[in-house]
């Protein structure tokens, strides 16, 4: 069987402030449409149906993977949110999915996708897998897909071609040996490469029999090919989650491309011209984005005179540009970007800043997701936070409590019901409740229409993870799972 | 005796989003101090004490510049406060103040000045400012600040010099005869003005005893010299807001220079060479504000890599800019201006935009002051609005009741004495109250810090103007007192 393996990652640094280090650009829309990882997945499941769908994401982007997929609400069992431990690079994940999914199908082809590229023509694209699929389960290759290049760009990687292999080229691509992988070029050489031919751009989508990918792992990364196997044996055991994360901690720290396709001799490409972008900052936004007359790309709250070739991206407060020229401007509830286009790999360089500043700017936006829902941060200072909590219809927290808060709610739309010490309480809108410290609490929206409450938090200490969980419906760590599948996240 | 008139009217426009209309220049810092109007006092209060100080303000900021009159704590009685019933430019409010004096005082002596410039040296301005009032004193003049122009500003009006007055130019500055007003000139006129030597900016400062202002108001305005006298006969009965308001709905919508000024023949102009500055508009912060070594002026919350020449102003949010040239960046709460310098006049159609949107934007900030503290709105949505409300020590909201809404206040610090329909109750941080509609309340800060209230508003109307006031601290409209001295304020 066919299987998709979506590469969920990403820092979220090179779109701050819409993205973030918890939100990085597989959750945006950049084009106005759905999140590109929705993207990814709406493009190839006309091939391989959501079921054989891994995503693979670190403990951060868990619970936002999962909203996307609860919000695309297709039918049929859900694609799998395979959680890794820790971030190990490319190889590791791909060795991982392929070892599992061997043991149940030895015959299971796997087809590597990014969650954070846009990819046109849809009719050209499934043609496109489904040939590199085709041969990928009838011959022992590891298949790359090479697009043609239009640019001399310097910011990809390339494949040069070697020997035309016929008898897979009668399909509408061709498919050749691949004569050497090529790291990001310069200039020059970029435009030598458009000339002579005979290099494509390395789109990083990968299609391959696991049993294959496997053999070459053992070969070319004996040591953890042999852990490797180790973690397999574990598999629907209660010791797998600490093997995986044993694994992890000794992976190799490299990509898929120099652990294991610069040494296979078992590498062909498949040319295309399809229209592919990895867009890489926001300057790259230009390449896709809808332009007014004047060449600006503008977005939400904003009022404009004037200004030329500029990306602006307001939000709910008001982004006033004036005189403006090849900028881009992107206003978010708690930061604002102001950035020539020709310095946007510098948003790197204020994230780091950030960063070393201990900014929660840099990691999360004030609007936090969580499976249950979701709640913004309207104002904090000392002893105090405000929220403004939103419960889904039919959802509810864990049953918890706090040492070193109370907590205080107005119901503002939406019927609540709340669990105090075991006592159950409605609350209709306009009527509040007092949470003392150190008592078990529970917030339920048992309605079918979302729950708004005002949560005003009183305590010394007032971060997310003072908390004891006694239940909780998403598996998250509680007092009787200390482990806890559904990591990284509270309340 | 000597009084001074300190004109403290604008539209908020020029450096909008940090001024609104509810919000204009003299109550901005500019240059890091304290606030331009603050400024204007202090300059002037070392020769006319404050009680002599008239502050000529429209209904709608009468309350903050209360506010700043409250903040310097300066001992002795207070500068009166005399509230416009609307604007009619700079002749109306000039001659009532003149009126008003001259009978209590048939030989007041009024200096007249701008409550947003910046001026200095202190000392030569006292200077100025004594030497022009001794003459005012004795002489039938009006005198003019004329400044000596530095470079060719086509921003300014300007004064012809006409003869010197040898008599009256023994102090330090000299005094000239006016021979003309000159409009704001082109370019090359205000370069002849430079090398001429004949002009002098100005400044809109003035000086002149009130019984020569008002001689020459009858005769060139003789129609409006009339309802003045009207209007003088009511003073200190109960008619006589009634006959202000009366005057100032047929008075001439001129301004002093344009409506007497350029009549009069008594007119004589003050020369110097003060370091006087208007500052008109964001580009010419330039002049006034302290520099890095790039050239920006930064303030607030800003992270900045390869700017040059810019003007930074962040405010809570995090403001990030890269590789900027020659903007303005302005954050605040709830908008933001990005603008080239070269723009910086074109603000004003930004605000014209929003004012035809009817963008509150363009009036307020998200936090409003009011006699007894301020309020910040949260968060706002269908039937609810939340808000932050800082009470001062020692200070109390009027007594009232909304129709259309319930209000639910929690604590977060200090003390609380809250009357609901006669009856007092204490809250301390973290205990909460609900005011249902139409309940009579009131909240009080009975101690010596700041009280502070997280206010949830339900109802299905949330305006500010949903109030009935039955007592208030600060005169402002209520059942008991229907036309209320402290108008243009709610809460």
């Amino acid at each position: 069987m066919w299987f998709g393996i979506i590469m969920a990652g990403g820092s979220g640094t090179r779109f701050w402030p819409l993205s973030r280090e918890l939100y990085p650009k597989q959750f945006l829309s950049l084009d106005g449409g759905s999140s590109l990882l929705q993207g990814t997945i709406d493009r190839v499941v006309p091939l391989i149906p959501q079921e054989r769908l891994w995503i693979m994401v670190g403990p951060k982007h868990e619970a936002e993977t999962r909203r996307i997929l609860r919000l695309a609400e297709r039918e049929g069992l859900p694609a799998r949110v395979f959680v890794e431990p820790q971030s190990r690079n490319t190889l590791t994940p791909l060795a991982v999915a392929a070892a599992c999914l061997v043991r149940s199908d030895p015959d299971a082809v796997l087809a590597v996708l990014a969650s954070d590229h846009l990819i046109a023509p849809q009719e050209k694209f499934l043609a496109l897998l489904k040939q590199a699929c085709t041969i990928a389960q009838e011959q022992d290759a590891i298949l790359t897909f090479g697009v043609r290049p239009t640019r001399p760009e310097t910011g990809f990687g390339y494949i040069e071609m070697g020997e035309l292999i016929p008898d897979e080229s009668k399909g509408i691509f061709s498919v050749f040996q691949v004569k050497n992988f090529v790291e990001k070029p310069d200039r020059e050489r970029a435009e030598r490469y458009i000339t002579g031919k005979k290099h494509l751009w390395n789109s990083g989508m990968l299609v391959f029999r696991a049993q294959v990918f496997l053999e070459e792992l053992r070969q070319y990364q004996p040591e953890f090919h042999k852990n490797l196997e180790t973690y397999t044996e574990t598999l629907k055991t209660e010791s797998e989650s600490r093997a995986l994360a044993d694994l992890y901690a000794n992976a190799p720290l490299t990509s898929v491309d120099y652990g294991l396709l610069e040494k296979s001799r078992k590498v062909w490409t498949i040319s295309t011209d399809l229209d592919w972008k990895d867009v890489g900052s926001w300057s790259a936004l230009d390449e896709i984005a809808e332009k007014d007359e004047a060449g600006n790309i503008v977005r939400g709250n904003v009022v404009s005179f004037h200004n030329e070739n500029c990306i602006l991206y307001g939000d709910k407060r008001i982004l006033a540009t004036i005189g403006l020229k090849d900028l881009v401007v992107v206003d978010t509830d708690d930061a604002t970007l102001v950035c020539h286009k020709d310095e946007a790999q510098k948003v790197r360089e204020v994230v780091n800043e950030l960063k070393s500043r201990n900014c929660i700017e840099a990691q999360e936006h004030r609007t936090t997701h969580r499976p249950w829902g979701h709640y913004t941060i309207l104002d904090q200072g000392p002893n105090y936070k405000i929220k403004n909590v939103t419960v889904n219809p039919r959802s509810r927290l864990s049953y918890q409590m706090h040492l070193h808060r109370s907590e205080h709610w107005v119901v503002i739309a939406g019927t609540a019901r709340i669990t105090l010490e075991g006592q159950e309480i409605f609350l209709h809108v306009n009527q509040s409740i007092d949470i003392p410290k150190t008592t078990r609490h529970r917030i339920e929206n048992p309605g079918k229409v979302p729950l708004v409450i005002i949560e005003v938090q009183n305590g010394e200490y007032l971060e997310e993870d003072d908390i004891i969980r006694f239940s909780d419906d998403y598996q998250r760590q509680t007092e009787e799972n200390p482990t806890g599948s559904g990591t990284g996240e509270k309340a």
